[in-house]
């Protein structure tokens, strides 16, 4: 079958590679779209997450099948998995987990014990396992989620990123009536935004500081879509709200917007970082923080959502369907796809079709 | 009356002042002992937390009398407060606020929305307003809390130091049988093992560089008091608990006890931060923190505690006996109190007796 594989920095090729048979406790999907997210891209420019050293779970080093966005049909079932069947319709959550750690028997096993790498690679498919960059995919049982019924299998594959504003608001426990803010306006912060309405806030604003992006916002729904270089977006957001919002979620990952989130939330407030920062961030612990009771919280990737995040993309098909951009296939994945992810902002989620 | 007061900037004067009648929702004090608190020494030193412009709500600036610690006797009840009684011994839970904004309604009082002025003035008795250190006090009804029949008097004057370890505890959702670590073993580290401890955390580590302070740790129950120029902190907790902790208290407030914090907690962990910082601290947000799920939370004095605190303490009376080091005038404040603090590291809670 046909397959983007990941070699190393700057080195994808698309291949013919054979796919195994699913383990026992695994379904083999045939996949039907699979998203490109941004750590893609940093994958392909930096090597970021990639095994270079056997993953401790898979065992497993480059080269890799990319992808972790993906939903699809299945096609054969391991002997060990008893509540899914062929034909069935599912969204994949590509984590890798034991199953067995104190981490993972806690629920959170996002930070599984046993999926931790000396060299930093990824706990997910598409990083330290072959992933849904390809015509067929094997993913443990588990982690293969039955789409509602009749749900676009486009949609099905915005279950992933779904699922990371999903946990952020979770963490956060924004509740229906608060206010909020979102620095960013990548896919992560629009999702992030759109979440946020769905979960019933009041107030949503958006920060970005491109055009397009705060275009884009406003089609999703999010009127309050300011530029920090153009709007005062502190005295913007405090007109409205003196005290400022209950909860900002930090989805651009510099210095210059954590310390915007820190103004425009309101004491008592959380910052929930959701962006991963490429440096180092200071911050004034005792004025800014302390003095204020703002404490900063983080969130990485998800744990017994996709069931409900499903549910929601579901109840707003419309919506999601705007979140998709354009579709490509497996030939153009790196260049129509991951490269135009960096270039072209008014790109939000580009999906490759194997069926292209 | 004799009162200790601060004009600024090492300047403070103990003087013969006039105490006003109570306001009608105050009841006044015959100060039994008033405690020193680490606050007390930057507020000389550096001039720190003192008004310099009329602070919001009492119209005060400097001078000021000092002292936030403090327990006594009722002696006059003004004519709106319906629950104490001339006689009645009392702990002073030492804030200003409004009790009408946002933040007071949502129990949040000590984030008082009122309570908030240019120059940065505390938000407290013996800051903004006059304090314990004197012979008598007017204190707010509401804020006067009943000692358990009884209790020592210098007892009650640790109830504020209590209700801040207390107030951390809350916030970080401590519960029993978990595992903490504590950075700092200054007044307010000490006092957060040892409540850590009366919370049923099953090991609690305390770290400090002086060796006085950590034999005053294991006078005070703590057991496993480590010296990060000796000890290599993290092997030592990582041997019993491979993971580590669950909790870590950071009561120190600089950049090394913050990595420290880092390093010792577990995945999913929890860094509460209680120690004010002098200086920025930094932090790589990306593999620190948010790969390692870890959270960064703030907190400032307490709310709602006081009762709780009174219990407790009565319920550890020897225990709590142990923080006291020395008793002092009022006319040695100065000199044997605020500076001892400083230059002698044996001391844990040094209280003025105005009686002397
Ligand atoms: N925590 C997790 O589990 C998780 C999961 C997925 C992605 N992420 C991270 O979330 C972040 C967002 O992802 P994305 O795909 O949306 O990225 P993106 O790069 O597409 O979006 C970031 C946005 O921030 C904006 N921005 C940059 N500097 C700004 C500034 N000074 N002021 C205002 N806006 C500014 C950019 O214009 C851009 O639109 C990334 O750091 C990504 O790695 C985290
Ligand atoms: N958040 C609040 O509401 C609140 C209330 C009261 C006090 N505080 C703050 O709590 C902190 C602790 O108060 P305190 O009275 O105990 O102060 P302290 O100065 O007596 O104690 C700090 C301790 O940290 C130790 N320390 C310094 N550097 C260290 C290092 N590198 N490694 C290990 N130990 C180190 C010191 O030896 C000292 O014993 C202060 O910053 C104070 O301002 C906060
Ligand atoms: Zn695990
Ligand atoms: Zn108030």
């Amino acid at each position: 079958m046909k397959a983007v594989r990941i070699y190393g920095e700057k080195d994808i090729r698309v291949e013919d590679v054979s796919i195994p048979e699913p383990k026992d406790d695994q379904v083999q999907i045939k996949v039907k779209y699979c998203g490109i997210c941004g750590s893609d891209l940093h994958a392909y420019l930096e090597g970021w997450g990639l095994p270079t050293v056997p993953y401790p779970l898979t065992g497993k080093t480059v080269p890799i099948t990319l992808g972790h966005e993906f939903s699809g049909e299945i096609v054969k079932v391991g002997k060990d998995v008893d509540d899914l069947q062929v034909g069935d319709h599912v969204a994949v959550e590509p984590l890798l987990a034991c199953g067995k750690c104190e981490n993972c028997r806690a629920g959170n096993y996002n930070f599984c014990n046993k999926a931790v790498s000396t060299d930093g690679a990824g706990n997910f498919l598409g990083f330290s396992e072959d992933g849904g960059m390809a015509e067929f995919a094997n993913v443990q049982g588990v982690f293969a989620h039955k789409m509602p019924e009749d749900m676009d299998f486009e949609l099905g594959a915005l279950a992933e990123p779904t699922a990371v504003v999903y946990e952020a608001i979770k963490k956060s426990h924004l509740r229906e009536g608060q206010n909020v803010a979102v620095m960013g306006a990548g896919p992560i912060g629009l999702l992030e935004a759109v979440l946020a309405k769905i979960a019933g806030a009041n107030h949503v604003y958006i920060v970005d500081v491109s055009k397009v992006r705060l275009d884009k916002a406003k089609e999703l729904g999010i009127e309050n879509a300011l530029d920090p270089s153009k709007d005062d977006v502190e005295a913007i957001i405090k007109k409205d709200l003196p005290n400022g919002v209950d909860i900002t979620f930090e989805c651009a990952g510099v210095q210059a917007t954590f310390d915007s989130a820190l103004k425009v939330t309101k004491r008592t407030g959380i910052i929930q970082v959701v962006a991963l920062y490429a440096k180092p961030v200071t911050m004034n612990m005792t004025d800014d923080l302390i003095m204020q009771g703002k404490d900063v919280i983080t969130t990485l990737c998800y744990n017994n959502s996709f069931p409900n995040v499903l549910g929601i993309i579901d109840n707003h098909k419309d919506l999601f369907k705007k979140v998709v951009t354009k579709k490509v296939s497996l030939d153009d994945a790196l260049e129509e796809g991951i490269k135009a992810l960096s270039t072209d902002k008014s790109q939000v989620k580009i999906m490759i079709d194997p069926s292209l």
